[in-house]
């Protein structure tokens, strides 16, 4: 389940070979942008804990810790958790408010010696999972879940339930740590935001863990991350551990936002022109949102880049197009203005470099993977095929 | 491949028991929404050609025809044709505008007995099927699309090229006929615009028709659809056959346009409440876009329902909830105006009505059966699951 190599001869396919629409990572660049983090992270003293939700893939994790042993990793459901825990990954955080009703799948995991650590905000889940980890004489390693900008789940740092659900925990051996997530960051459009946002991350972990330990409670974890603020954080005293998931694609929004180039983004989807309409100024491709998801995270930036921008085979930028429409299997290509269409007659394959890599991975079974960005031939070769996790 | 029992255990289960999230089909209800369309079509004299994009399920065109012998389908795939020519389907049209690199696997399927016929709207397209079907000895059976409302693909009735086009589709063998598609019909906000749409749809492929024909060019197929158009056209004159998929399903976009009511929805997704945020006004679901799709096709309508609106686990409306944000995995829904916060414990399980059925199936591996909609238990029994056809 790993890697299959059934569905690519390397000895002879590029990426002008299989049907079209299907997506591409570049290998290299992929190792290039997990070595930039690797390398912060060293420098940060942190523990990197790749969120391998973006790819769900085995073969991509393994660039991310370059080998053995595998990783701590982050998930965003069970089912990723099982594939790596099949995979030999044993250090997995479960970083999506816990639901009491998946409680037995945690335990199996468990039980098979991987330390699933999940995470919750409510004194209700704290009763579950304590209850749980009684019933079945195998504490689960829980994290308490702290918010730090009002983006989704968790609780103020200052909140009068957090001691009471960390003393539960730790009566019950559940208490693992403290975990937040900056996703307000994605909408820091600035450096100087970006750095503000991971001062305030860390700043809030480090508040709950101290309110905690004041109180007598141990934490060891103190959890803090997403892509913008893992490179942006200046200072991660306090922290353990680093969670970034996109950065291993990177995508059109990242580079919005400035955390990266749009030469660095790793993850592609190579479509084939199918007609043109010269009195609307489209080029129509057989790539529509099914291709690419539905994902305008580029719509509220400076610039938006609608489904996405245009490169060849070789993944040189075409200025100026844009896939500005999508429907189910069709794909438009529109010119920003005083840039004029390109002659690309039908058959043309092109590759467009989606707004959010995690979106647009999460429509295809896996990645046809390339590894030769040094040379300048219009199809690149492809290497081999990765699959990914699906499912819950 | 076609009926997998192996995820259900059809005498225990019921919604309260898979893991969240998990997509549902009303079977129920997706029967009376195929029976509606199919006594229209019987009105207005023309062959019904589903399409099955949305459900990409065989247990669901099942529906369509209500047993054997399988009808005539449409696919966006070849992915699609292939499972359904496995499946007994045997008529076929592929409507999307064809890819020269892909007529290897429009012969094969030919080759099986299949007809299965491909869509143009080029000459340099019309070059390459004409020169594929006389290397095979096999005519590929091949409609002209045609350009009703600026929406997509397709030529202008009285596009230059258009005689040429029909001339050498014929001397080859392969004309079959004309398809127009009324995309621009899901912008049609009033049942009159949506009347329009269909007359204009119908006028646009007859007069394409007419004027092949009177070219001296047999045209076969006179083809129409889309889900809006199909259930206001008044008059189908000259059309040979409608399409139309989303009606099996039904969704927000729909019943914001007047063609369904929102109760005849029969795809929904069932989340858990894994948070409160009461601070914020949310109720936090393990449901993000992972489950729901990025689709927002309501948010240009006169009433945008977010993505999505909520109903109990028996499927009775939630009033004014509605999901208002998505993560990849987690879902936030919020009260409109006026309207107080359900009290929804953690652990509560609901169902989410999306924009966009096409968007929200593709994100499933299939489909989770009730067929009970008469009790009003709170977790209908599960009766089956249907497998979807993915990839291309």
């Amino acid at each position: 389940m790993n890697t299959s190599a059934s569905a690519t001869d390397p000895t002879t396919r590029t990426l002008a070979d299989p049907d079209t629409p299907f997506a591409v990572v570049d290998a290299h660049k992929a190792r290039l942008n997990v070595e930039r983090l690797a390398a912060r992270a060293d420098r940060l003293g942190v523990t990197l804990r790749p969120h391998v939700k973006t790819a769900k893939s085995l073969d991509v994790a393994a660039l991310m810790h370059d080998g053995d042993p595998p990783c701590p990793v982050t998930v965003s459901t069970l089912a990723e958790a099982e594939a790596f825990a099949d995979g030999g990954y044993t250090d997995i955080t479960y970083a999506v408010g816990i639901d009491p009703h998946k409680l037995p799948r945690v335990l199996a995991l468990l039980r098979r010696g991987v330390t699933l650590r999940v995470l919750l905000d409510s004194t209700e889940q704290t009763a579950s999972v304590t209850e749980a980890s009684r019933r079945a004489g195998l504490p689960i390693p829980t994290q308490i879940e702290t918010d730090c900008d009002g983006h989704r789940g968790g609780l103020k740092p200052d909140a009068p339930e957090l001691i009471e659900i960390g003393r539960v925990l730790h009566e019950a051996g559940c208490l693992d740590g403290v975990l937040t997530h900056a996703g307000e960051s994605y909408f820091a459009y600035t450096a100087e935001e970006q750095r503000l946002a991971a001062k305030n991350e860390r700043d809030t972990a480090v508040a709950a863990a101290e309110r905690l330990r004041a109180a007598g409670l141990p934490v060891g974890t103190v959890s803090v991350g997403s892509t913008p603020t893992a490179h942006s954080a200046e200072d991660l005293t306090g922290v353990t551990e680093l969670r970034a998931g996109n950065y291993v694609f990177f995508d059109l929004v990242m580079a919005g936002l400035g955390v990266c180039r749009v030469d660095d983004l790793a993850l592609s989807v190579v479509v084939t022109v199918i007609g043109h309409r010269a009195e609307y100024g489209w080029i129509v491709t057989d790539g529509g949102w099914m291709a690419m998801s539905r994902d305008r995270g580029t719509a509220n930036q400076s610039q938006d880049q609608g489904y996405g921008l245009v490169t060849d085979l070789a993944g040189n930028l075409l200025p100026g197009l844009v896939m500005t429409a999508a429907s189910q299997e069709h794909g438009t290509l529109t010119t920003r203005e005083g840039t004029s269409l390109p002659d690309l007659p039908i058959g043309t394959r092109l590759r467009i470099l989606p707004n959010h890599a995690c979106a647009t991975a999460a429509q295809h079974h896996g990645y046809h993977v390339i590894d030769d960005t040094r040379t300048t031939n219009t199809a690149p070769a492809i290497q081999t095929y990765w699959e990914r996790v699906t499912g819950w």
